[in-house]
């Protein structure tokens, strides 16, 4: 069975398990005060050109969405994101669970258009009943995007300018951003994130660890933040563990060669399938392709290979997704397109 | 200035008014026990033919909406309604600090269309990651609209079927709710809403009380449902208040007079207006009427009418809305005509 | 039967219940921002010698704690009260309901004690795991408290010195603040209330009104209040209900004279039964007399009066409590007491 | 420097990372769908004798405490508990974040004592006032308790038919939970818990797992247990890094063996330190032990041993905490007994 359902099929990358071994015994001081995790924030601060970042690491995806969203947001606030936005569709809700409305934007491409954000904002503000209406505070973006394609460096300026004309903080899920890192032509790195968001996170379940995200504050984090964590039922009794984790990960460049071998298996994937004449959905330039595909093919594939059904398409056809994480190989890309 | 901005921009129906006059210097029972709020439920309870429902006396519309959604809801469970819900719109966020997304659908004359529901729920059911996402959990309807469009008979049974096939429990906002029972040709009423319904409010405040809604639970409400109240910081210790109010509304029928005669006034407006040319912007039948003006005309009409401003509609023309209540005179009606 | 069971029994005060029918027709603006809110905040704001102060009107007490507690709380602190404080006992967990913990200290006299205060204070900031607590964020009083006790200006003075010396905002719950103001010698005003409080409210419901409290900020509310306000489903449509009443109460020193006429009725009890022998349980100088009699003591007065059995003493004595409202007379209570 | 400051100070047990290491590069099913998962789940199943349970695996105590309590809640709800539990003292308010008030009652050799808790009940059944209090609706207990302490399985039976009487759920937290199963004398197994409880958890981050605990329902969980998790942010997408550890350590013995080796070397150090005439704080059996020393003693014990300091005694005396886990050996009691 080939293996294309997503990043997190597997353990963690060798060299992160390795760390972990390596360091298991030591006694080591609890939650994120340990060696490690301060090592690994230093190096996190070092690649995002910012000294003065505050660095906490949590657990998942969600978890992290949902402690960053809600400890930004007044109660009356809530977030403004793609209609495609992972917090919109797939947290079963845990967002509104902490209070705030997701305000989802018809997507372009699975991004945000700043033409339509505008349009949003100047539509609340002009509104007689606005103290009555859910008041916008965050600008949610998922980068790459839960469709595989990215922001460019001058969309999320325009974001970001926008932001900070109608009162908006700037938070981008990284889930997957070491595949967006490492993308062909990307003008988009840990540095300028660093420079136009309130906070980002750079998710490490997803690119090569066990578990856990570190979530990045630039200008400093809320006050208090670790018993915001902790209220939440986010704080690691070891904190070691993704401490280490994200130490080995940001150790000579790991983070992004994981992201870089498998985009590049990824396009090889599309293009391989493009020249076949298969249909792209939409122009994913990451680890995550998606592919219409016939249902017919579909159900045959299903022997063969794992991966997902996205959305129906008409009757005959679907969406596929195939992902691509660190321990895929170019040997299954070539088996899954003999497949096809 | 004529008032037609809303249809709570007075006190309380002379009727309601005179018998909280009668009734002031009475020592009665605290938190709803008291007689006068006994009394007003057993006429609920007759009007609605359910001598087994449960009523509670509470403050305004979002507040009823609110304790009632969150208290029927699971905590993974959201709220459907039209994207015109007055939960979706106009409530800051109430629901969602309730902790529960509201999931709106494209309305159709400012309802809930059985066909988008259907397809809603079918979709969500096939999804492989439906636990990742919000279960639908109630659907909301508001009858009359927040265009001031109604529901038949047929299309309300139709949402009850498809609610009852996937788990849904209906619930009916009837802040309005005598303008829908009074309006010409409908065949929805109280008995009806009782037989379709988990539970569902008539309204007071915008039907000539000072303040209150009375929530019905026709198959009797959830335990401990005073403490549900009280919770929500929604008991009136003096329940006598609103008790008192909607004993006069459901005596001698004036609840649904209330709601004739606005209706009445408002179909007169509304006949007059087309006549002159101008283009209803929905075809409401009930109190508040919505015409496409110019904004030029709307500049003019501020200075001598109160009323509210609705969407754009383009660059040169906006929607305008006029709003009947119980003070609203034939003679008022007669004036903003020969404005227009 | 004699009524001394709350003072909340009856209606409205005459005065008050004249103002709203003397207005009942007037065309206002909804949501608190008519001409008789407005009236009525200026004449508060006189009252508390604090022109600059933000007011808000609500409904009852439980829903302003609750709005107002929460919305002065960071989502990781609780509230300190005298474990005998309202929301510590009778709110049915609303402050909990919100996010917060209730933290009650050991009262003395129904008050909260300084050095008690103080010591909590210090013991949470000595303690290493600190972060793995609830912050101590803000002090709730009642005044007068659940036992009918007041505060001295000393006692105020020194627990808002320990609540800035500490990072705690202050907050007095005045449900019953006009038998507090009126009590004899108490040097407790208005005016101190406004220097010393970070927020505050002056009761409706148990003072004449049919519903309705007085919410102020002497230094300003946080942003958005109105939305606030509304997401919590506190924000009356009819906003003049609560602010003619309070426009009523705030004239020609109504609220006052609702309060000393109480106290004194209330003390000539207190006078009266501890001539003829019995204990008081507490030493309460306002409108709530608290005394413990034997149970068949209470057994035999049921049959005659409405009043409520608080704790228990012991095995044959149960307190009572006796309450006197702006509808309590002499003859009421010289009737109770020659039952006793 | 010696180690006694807690027992999650090091990484997992040699064996359970092995496990991990071995399995590391396996494609497996994520969100706990996985073969690893189930195998573990199977093996708590038999060791509870209990082959209907239901069983998640989450992150951590505060995490599992709040998901859980949190499920098995009405809104108005609280869990009562002792006023030394976890979900009372150290959680930042996790427990009310989520909406509940933590009811608790003072403790007895840090249980909560039957006598009490009855007492407790009986009076809120008694009040009047009932509904406008907080319901109890939860016991939780903690075993071993905070202070090492454990109930007798006849402590346990009289508290669940408490709890059966007045409608409570049992709840028991079990972050340490092999080191109350393997203390000496010990009539408490998985099996009486599972009989006994709605709901426990079983350790795993305090016993030789990098993170993870598994929430057991012996009979069956709330429906939709899964999105209940994933709203709460708690759901791993790499569930297999739980199920791998759960799967070592309830192979051949090794949880309870972890708890053995901790709770034997805890007693060595009690019954030396008691020879040399210090006094223990509370007789604890498990691996924690709580001894009054002098403050000059805790000074000049801190330059040698990393340990934690419990409350103070007096002006001169505090209580220290040592903490055995699966890391501390012989040697490293013996010296630490070298220094007292």
């Amino acid at each position: 069975m080939l293996w294309f359902e997503n990043d997190y099929s597997e353990g963690a990358h060798p060299k992160v398990l390795e760390h972990l071994v390596k360091t298991n015994l030591e006694s080591l001081a609890p939650y994120g005060a340990d060696v490690y995790s301060e090592r690994a924030r230093n190096k996190i601060r070092a690649a995002c050109a910012c000294e003065k970042a505050d660095i906490f690491f949590l657990c998942g995806g969600t978890q992290t969405n949902k402690v960053l969203i809600s400890s930004l947001l007044y109660p009356y606030e809530g977030a403004i994101c793609a209609d495609t936005g992972h917090i919109n569709t797939h947290e079963s809700g845990a967002i509104e669970a902490s209070g705030h409305k997701v305000i989802g934007l018809a997507h372009k491409d699975g991004k945000v258009d700043a033409a339509a954000l505008k349009s949003y904002l100047l539509t609340y503000e002009a509104d007689a009943t606005a103290e009555h209406m859910v008041r916008p505070g965050l600008l949610y973006l998922s980068h790459p995007t839960e469709y595989g394609t990215l922001y460019t460096k001058a969309e999320l300026e325009a974001l970001r300018a926008i932001c900070l004309e109608h009162g908006l903080r700037l938070f981008v899920d990284g889930a997957r951003l070491a595949y967006g890192l490492s993308a062909p032509n990307t003008d988009v790195s840990l540095a300028l994130l660093a420079s136009l968001c309130d906070a980002f996170y750079i998710g490490g379940t997803k690119v090569g660890a066990l578990c856990g995200e570190a979530l990045v504050f630039p200008g400093g984090a809320p006050k208090h933040y670790l018993s915001v964590i902790k209220q939440n039922g986010a704080l690691f009794a070891k904190g070691r563990v993704v401490g280490v984790q994200f130490d080995a990960l940001f150790t000579d460049g790991l983070y992004e060669e994981i992201g870089k071998q498998a985009d590049a298996l990824a396009l090889l994937l599309k293009d391989t399938l493009m020249k076949k004449g298969y249909s792209p959905f939409l122009d994913s330039v990451t680890n995550q392709q998606f592919f219409i595909l016939e249902n017919e093919t579909i159900e045959r594939l299903c022997e063969h290979v794992r991966f997902s059904r996205w959305d129906a398409v008409d009757e005959h056809h679907t969406v596929a997704r195939f992902v691509c994480g660190f321990c895929t190989t170019r040997a299954d890309v070539e088996a899954l397109c003999r497949l096809l």
